[in-house]
């Protein structure tokens, strides 16, 4: 049976192209178990899984806790808000608790970039990396490069950009390494105060007018504009950056092709991309919600399997 | 198989009489499982349930779990102090991304009236209204129904008072549609300011002396005194309130007769309702609870079955 | 088939040297069940329990949790930030209504001291006391003695200190209980202003100085220092606490013997503790974690099998 390189899933950086294959076959796998009546498989009752948020999440903690359920695994949430991360706990003893209790992977949203490569050096487990700051989100790129897969029938030689706050974005980052890892061509569009100077070493142009970058796609994938993570100074208004930034239909249509249109929620409807194109046929965003279901699932059955070797 | 007339419950005022025959018969049989020492069905292995609850709640969240569970259903809870809710995400994207993991069902208490109903016009999910602001509570009526008539035989010609803030209370309002449709008669008893103006319109009558309300009745469904809705304004004090409309142990042994008292609860002891009356061989407030885990285990089960045609 | 004493696990005060034996030796089996691939037991299928959190707490829910579902007992959850506790339900009413949805055992933690007692003599249930204020915390102190047993073979005759803030500490009342009922020696160490003046008259000998009663034990059980329950005036400042208190390598090696070093958790490392003692080889406290799943899973059992007969 093919297996994984790597022990974690950590970020999109470390894995190779066989990985993402694989992780895709699989997915195809699951993809049929969740659209059948009975949505589960026996595979993971013997695994126990931990699924630890330090921030904020739904739907990635949902569709993770479905991926789990649906593997049968043995699932403990830890929130925390809810816990003795207050209390100063650091980090490692809260992992080394919950490992000690018998877990067997952990699925973990951190705010520090790289908290999981540091959990994956210092714990006896299996680490998913659910997000760790504005550093990777590896299932969500999967998930992404699935369902243009999916729409496209490859990855490999599509154009694809990505729209919005690349500074803040975990998401940007994870998709770029997937994609070119993939073959894709990548290209990077929004105002230059969200861009990182180091973006364009890592291969991707950088287009700051919409409507070109627009033309030149064959799928836009945009970003959500993060009230909550802007600094005043450097942004454009709302106002601003949804008259340069922000999709409508008109736009969509006057561009002479049917793009696909890509966003990883949640959407602010009217700002990035109004309701129209986020509801049209164009869209893929609830297939790529779906998708996630199955992307997940692929990945923890197969970090079990190293498990079990 | 007989069949609900519904495909979701949205409010007691879109059931007919059979329905909430049905749903009965149904609890009926629940109710017997839930009291043998296995207390699970595998009805319900295929069908997964999201609940929803955008409004804090302990027992109707709770009874709902345990009736889901009982089913053997996949749950997953979304509560929306710990979610994403906060960042401005809209209602129908938030439950079309949970339909999109491919939910079957969805339990939702929201603090808009008609949540339920704008809800359902835009999924594809069966929805469970489990309280919509000040509108319907619809478990919490056919559970209160269920129970009077566990009690007394039947519902039919019965006399029910519902005591206490009308205005607030979408308890009354679900109780009188469900009361009336099985022929009971309803009378309304609590302040004026608390009596809402269009409540006569609905063929109930307004008693505002306790004592009379009381000598009336076969069972008084004392609501709960909401501090957290109460408009500083209206509202007469709570030593006002207790003094004109609170029950004690001496009251209702001057009846002369034995009513039932009921309560959806939570109790404030000593302000709507003495101790000794909420613990006395009168009270069923105790049976409502046990009978809201068969209620809703019914409404679930049925609502799948329409699913599964 | 032996049985426990006692119908609840209120505090070690109620227990009997025989029900510790019998737990540790369904421990023992337990344990083994939780080091095997497949973790869980189908025992108490027919058993549901609550889990009411009225205190933040990570890793005792997550162990009580984790002991339930690898026993295959239906769990509902509860803790106070989320509910109606806030509505100013009372204890009683809201274990009442819980129990009326036909629930087995409540696993509590409360602030106040006593309210498991309170409780086992209101509602009809079995009840487990997960921390009561600064009184006992029962399973803490099995699970003390249990890795103790592990390590050393027995409890009889060992040399045990505690050494912190016992004044706040239900882990240490609770220890001193279970700890004589073994036969075990039980010194205490802290700064005066933290040991209560009753603790005498338990017959166990306070030692202020921290060197001599290092020298004097088998093990040393290092409490937590907790901010969170401090009183300003009383208290040395952390810095002094530290210094006059927390254990580092130097002294752990000064000592001329290799004592046991255990910690209820969280540590606060660099306070009571250094890192190097917390991960020396002398440290237990991770099994500690381990042999509170199986201790759990032993009470919980052996409470069921009471509800059986």
């Amino acid at each position: 049976m093919k297996a994984l390189s790597t022990d974690h899933l950590l970020g999109i950086k470390y894995l190779k192209k066989e990985d993402i294959n694989l992780i895709f076959e699989t997915a195809d796998h699951f993809k049929e178990v969740i659209n059948r009546p009975i949505k589960k498989v026996p595979s993971l009752r013997d695994i126990t899984i931990a699924n630890l948020f330090f921030e904020n999440s739904t739907r990635t903690k949902l569709s993770f806790e479905l991926a789990e359920k649906r593997l049968s695994a043995d699932i403990i949430n830890f929130s925390a808000g809810q816990s003795s991360v207050k209390k100063g706990e650091t980090l490692i003893d809260t992992v080394n608790n919950i490992l000690s209790m018998k877990v067997d992977i952990v699925v973990m949203r951190h705010p520090n970039v790289g908290a999981g490569v540091f959990l994956s050096k210092h714990v006896n487990a299996r680490i998913i990396n659910a997000g760790d700051g504005a550093h990777e989100h590896p299932t969500q790129a999967l998930l992404d490069s699935y369902s243009i897969r999916e729409k496209l029938g490859s990855v490999k030689g599509k154009k694809i950009v990505i729209i919005g706050d690349i500074l803040h974005s975990r998401v940007a980052l994870s998709n770029i390494f997937a994609l070119q890892l993939q073959g894709a061509k990548v290209k990077i569009c929004g105002p230059t105060t969200l861009i990182p100077k180091f973006i364009t070493s890592l291969g991707v142009e950088v287009e700051t007018n919409l409507k070109k970058a627009l033309e030149w796609c064959d799928v836009a994938n945009v970003l959500r504009v993060q009230h909550e993570r802007m600094d005043i100074k450097y942004f454009p208004s709302i106002r601003e950056y949804t008259q340069l930034f922000g999709i409508d239909k008109a736009l969509l249509d006057s561009l002479g092709k049917k793009i696909v249109i890509m966003h990883p929620g949640p959407i602010n409807r009217g700002v990035e991309i109004t309701s129209d194109v986020a509801d049209s046929d164009q869209s893929i965003i609830l297939n790529q919600v779906e998708n996630g279901v199955a992307i997940r699932m692929a990945v923890i059955y197969l970090l079990a399997q190293q498990i079990k070797k």
